[in-house]
């Protein structure tokens, strides 16, 4: 019986459903064995392959006519309006904005600002630049996030991870780091316009996970000096630490004092917003109660510009003109907004550190890897919080990119250095209710208000404030926690998150991360290169023995001499016909048609039948136009008593019976 | 009923046995469903995990037993008879070593000493040196080779590809040539004793290729100045030739002319070898014919010295007094053995092309890359013979680098260069009936003649006759047929392929062969980070409808937060208990569990049903340790019933019905 031509070629998905299907493909058998068992195939399963947007596709047949329908579908998905919406989402919700929404923005954004006032002071110290600039960052790109940004919970600012990395790279240059905020944007745009979002899909959790820790450890660090008093440079965990204790006798008591004092302080003020007094239920208690609770909670939140503005009384009053204040302060901030102004293309000699002038190239590259190294931090960042609080709504990587990217380059106008969605921030945002990134407006206005009436009181906030905020804000940062479940769950992935732990603080940081990523890789790469065989002994319906080997993954060009090599050792001791189940197969290469192809020599060479079961027809067509030699394959239990009988095998043991 | 606690944690291979198969785990459910089938399983498959031994193993139970179980194992491989027998091959066929052996060593032997004496003279001019170096690098690593190598067809010498990166790395320089090969053969020894010898399975067949062929070309470019007789150094394809055009004018008629009639008589020689006279089974030849064939071959085989020697005495009679020969010829070779000396360690300035002194660390800097690429280069040619012939049997690559790094090694205290198994005389070994490693003393010895001998007649060998040698042998190794069936079975595989050779051509070779190496793994991570999902609508024994997903293959990090995304875009659409059919995913890591963790979440907060089925043991226990949440695993069809039965499902369809 020949089987229908139309079910030639084709494929049903294998798994518990195999029982009742039975395809009989004669790409496997160019010779038309007259044998092969007819197609009843295609009852009960439906099957489609799952395309990004979720819809049924047909493969198409030739290059020409899949090259014709992909210019088609790139047109029709560049001209329609559903693009529209995902370029520029602010047209998804602005339609439907209504007074809910208004609430929860303006309650989040005003809180959300209130935050970022003290956080942007303080995180321009983490740059090395002074606290204006942190100002800067916080409102121009909130503004142009609201138009661009697909994530409601991202307040767009700076963020004390990419202030680092700004550090690192523009070494306290303000000239530098608004550079750098250019051309990062640039490249975070040009990024997101590419589609290379997915490329933070290959730092995995564990290597985050490290390079957070590691992270906030040397943020803290940075931030010992101001606490103390004193002065320590250095890039690294290592070299800071030995400069602090270097200048450790210059310590100053009222810094330290007031330092140490702010942190336990908030640490105080942080546990009360998780405080609360009545029963558990919301509904049962009092409106005195609920008071309370709302209180409480206002004040753990707002903990940092509470803290500010008592620390910034305390300095005005305990301030003289002989001695200054007690401790040291911020300093006088030039009043106003920023000039709108080209950022700096060049640096005279009295602007760099050497005393000679330095042109536009020279500027890159002395930047070096931070122009690749913080727009993908700043996209793993953003990335965290759109996924914590998507409650299983997809995250577009690319999109996120292009807003943050124009954002930093709109900013770079304005003599910010680069930001991001901070983490800290977006938790704030959502717990605040936020609804819509319009909230994004109100926190930008606050912080013009700060610009443009506030900065002659902020000349009285002490700095140990400023890093006591930082301090007692990533110390949570250090994820010892998440060491205990990966310990019990899947040790190998510690090696990952260690390594980069570690590499990150002894290391720049982004040869850290590279070690980590690098690391991972070799994990993924060792998965391809050594696949797992399964042997069984198994006998047909008729009752001949024979062995099924099964390997568990695609069979690509790193595996496949390993497994030509087991595969032999193993027949040669049982000297059986050998099946291969090729039904977790699910991919294979030119490297591998080839090997398979000397697999089946060594086995025609010792006159031992070869067979190979549910391979995917696409993988057969790979091995047919490479074999020289013929290979065998069946998709139907049953179908392996005649291939044997065709043969003339007869089994030894029972020929000797 | 409860399931026997024998069974539990019990996992079996899926596929088409899977209708035999019926186990339930409890794992999944700890809050103990009394509904849980009892085990019935374990008839007919008997499995156990194939090592690389190929013996049955158990898994161990406890980390400290692991450990102490692998000490065990260490112990055991490393001082027993089949580990001695692996690391010093020579035990394993001396002691039967017959007389059809010494025959056949003996034919094939003095056969590859009659190539590898032209080829070694040939090779020395690629590598930029005289001569004479090529014939110290040809005795004894043979000698080493027979002691340590565990392939018969290996012909331990000088070999093309190598000879060109030496020339890369040193420079022409003979002090740093034979410091490299010292260098090289630590460094093969080293990655030989850590088993670093499956590195080169990550060279995929396309890029060997690539690289093969863009080698022989540039080789082929370096020998067209010798026949032309006109001087043109560089590095690359393109400077080569840019030199040649550039030179052109210069071209010598005598060295013209006799270069291309070498090269053609060689091509017309060489196809001799494969002439035959009479009936093509050899039995029923008759002894006339059988004798034409055997001669026919032999010179065929021994086209290099027979020409060698033609010509050598073309240029003794054609040599006058006044004028030289009418071609450039190799000129005074010193007489005699290489004096044994330690390798130099230093150059002074009159060693070296800027009049410089070099010491040891400055050297070993400017050989660069060449030190690792080396290594990997000659392992990969010299595994390639092995494969080539070892019909089936398993290939130690491990124990050819120690093979020919320690061949290195010893080659380097005679003044040669890095050698390995040249592939060329590979295929003459095989062909002459080679029987065992013992072959290599022949050729060795021969090598050992010339230089006592016949160094004074080598003076009259003409160069362009030795570059025709060369150009005649590696025009066969640009690969042009393997892009036929490499286009017709994985088109994709081209791109590593052509990237290879093109960036061979026009960058520095370890470039070349890296950014191929690049390019396949960079479809590695490709193939781990975009698994296909394919959804099915099935019905459940008593009609409930639900969509099972089908992951094709692991879920590791790069790839799960796209199967969040497209597991949940599908779920929502069509609102049915969702089953991820987990048979395909045969690894998973800390990022998945927590990923997976908030797939959960997201099913839950939606309120729809979330069941896994027929996921390995082995992950659920990687995700349990993460999830908060619970996650429920089955592991045959009719438990779904009971699954949604328990969980009130109704399904909403029926409802309205």
């Amino acid at each position: 019986m020949k089987s229908n031509p139309a079910s030639d070629h084709v494929y049903f998905n294998d798994g518990f459903k195999c029982s009742t299907i039975s395809i009989s493909t004669n790409l496997a058998e160019p010779n038309g064995s007259s044998n092969s068992v007819g197609s009843q195939g295609s009852q009960g399963s439906k099957e489609f392959i799952l395309t990004e947007d979720g819809k049924k596709v047909k493969p198409p047949v030739s290059t020409l006519e899949c090259t014709r329908s992909w210019l088609k579908d790139c047109k029709r998905r560049t001209f329609n309006r559903k693009t529209l919406h995902k370029k520029l989402p602010i047209l998804g919700w602005l339609p439907k904005y209504n007074s809910q929404d208004a609430v929860g923005d303006l309650v989040a954004g005003i809180t959300v600002g209130l935050t970022v006032i003290p956080q942007a002071l303080a995180y321009a110290g983490i740059a090395g630049l002074p606290v204006a600039y942190g100002l800067y960052a916080s409102f121009v790109g909130c503004f142009v996030y609201i138009f661009l940004g697909s994530c409601k919970d991202v307040p767009m600012g700076p963020s004390a991870i990419v202030a680092l990395l700004t550090y690192q790279a523009a070494q306290g240059s303000w000239q530098k780091s608004v550079l750098l905020c250019l051309l990062s944007g640039i490249v975070e745009l040009l990024m997101g316009l590419f589609g290379l979002g997915f490329l933070i899909d290959f730092v995995s959790g564990p290597v985050s996970s490290g390079f957070t820790s590691a992270v906030s450890l040397i943020i803290l660090t940075s931030q010992i000096q101001s606490v103390l008093g004193i002065t320590a440079k250095g890039n690294t965990f290592v070299e800071i630490w030995t400069q602090v204790f270097h200048n450790i006798e210059h310590t100053r008591a009222g810094d330290t004092v007031l330092g140490l004092t702010c942190i336990v302080i908030l640490l105080l003020m942080r546990s009360l917003s998780s405080c609360r007094i009545g029963p558990a239920d919301e509904k049962e208690c009092s409106s005195f109660q609920r008071a309370v609770n709302k209180i409480l909670w206002i004040v753990g939140t707002a903990r940092n510009a509470i803290l500010v503005v008592v620390c910034c009384i305390m300095g005005y009053l305990l301030h003289t003109e002989e001695h200054g204040a007690p401790f040291r302060v911020v300093g006088d901030i030039p009043p106003g907004l920023p000039s709108v102004q080209l950022p700096p293309t060049s640096l005279t000699a009295n602007e760099t550190s050497n005393g000679v002038a330095q042109g536009f190239v020279e500027m890159v590259h002395s930047m070096g890897s931070g122009l690749v190294v913080i727009p993908l931090i700043s996209l793993m960042e953003n990335i965290s919080i759109c996924k914590a609080f998507a409650n299983g709504k997809p995250v577009d990587a690319s999109q996120e990119l292009i807003a943050i990217g124009t954002a930093n380059i709109f900013n770079s106008f304005v003599q910010a250095f680069p930001g991001t969605g901070a983490l800290s921030r977006g938790a704030v945002n959502n717990a605040s209710g936020v609804r819509t990134p319009l909230s994004n407006i109100y926190s930008g206005g606050l912080v013009m208000i700060a610009l443009l009436f506030l900065t002659p009181y902020f000349y009285f906030i002490p700095r140990p404030t400023l890093a006591a905020i930082i301090i007692s804000a990533v110390v949570f940062m250090v994820e010892v926690k998440v060491v205990k479940p990966m310990w019990r769950s899947k040790k190998s992935d510690l090696v990952p998150g260690i390594g980069t732990f570690v590499a990150c603080l002894v290391l720049p940081l982004e040869w850290g991360i590279l070690i980590g990523v690098g690391l991972n890789v070799i994990f993924i790469l060792y998965h391809a290169a050594r696949p797992k065989l399964t042997t069984e002994l198994l006998t047909t319906q008729s009752g001949l023995e024979y062995s099924m080997i099964t390997p568990d993954r695609c069979l690509i060009f790193p595996s496949v001499d390993y497994v030509r090599n087991l595969v032999n050792k193993q027949s040669i001791r049982q000297n059986l016909p050998v099946v291969i189940d090729a039904s977790h197969v699910y991919g294979a290469d030119f490297t591998t048609a080839t090997v398979i192809d000397s697999l089946i020599s060594d086995f025609n060479q010792r006159g031992q039948l070869l067979f190979f079961y549910n391979l995917k027809p696409s993988i057969c067509s790979i091995f047919e136009h490479v074999s020289a030699t013929q290979f065998v394959v069946y998709y139907q239990e049953q179908q392996l008593d005649e291939l044997l009988k065709e043969r003339n095998y007869v089994q030894k043991r029972l020929e000797t019976a």
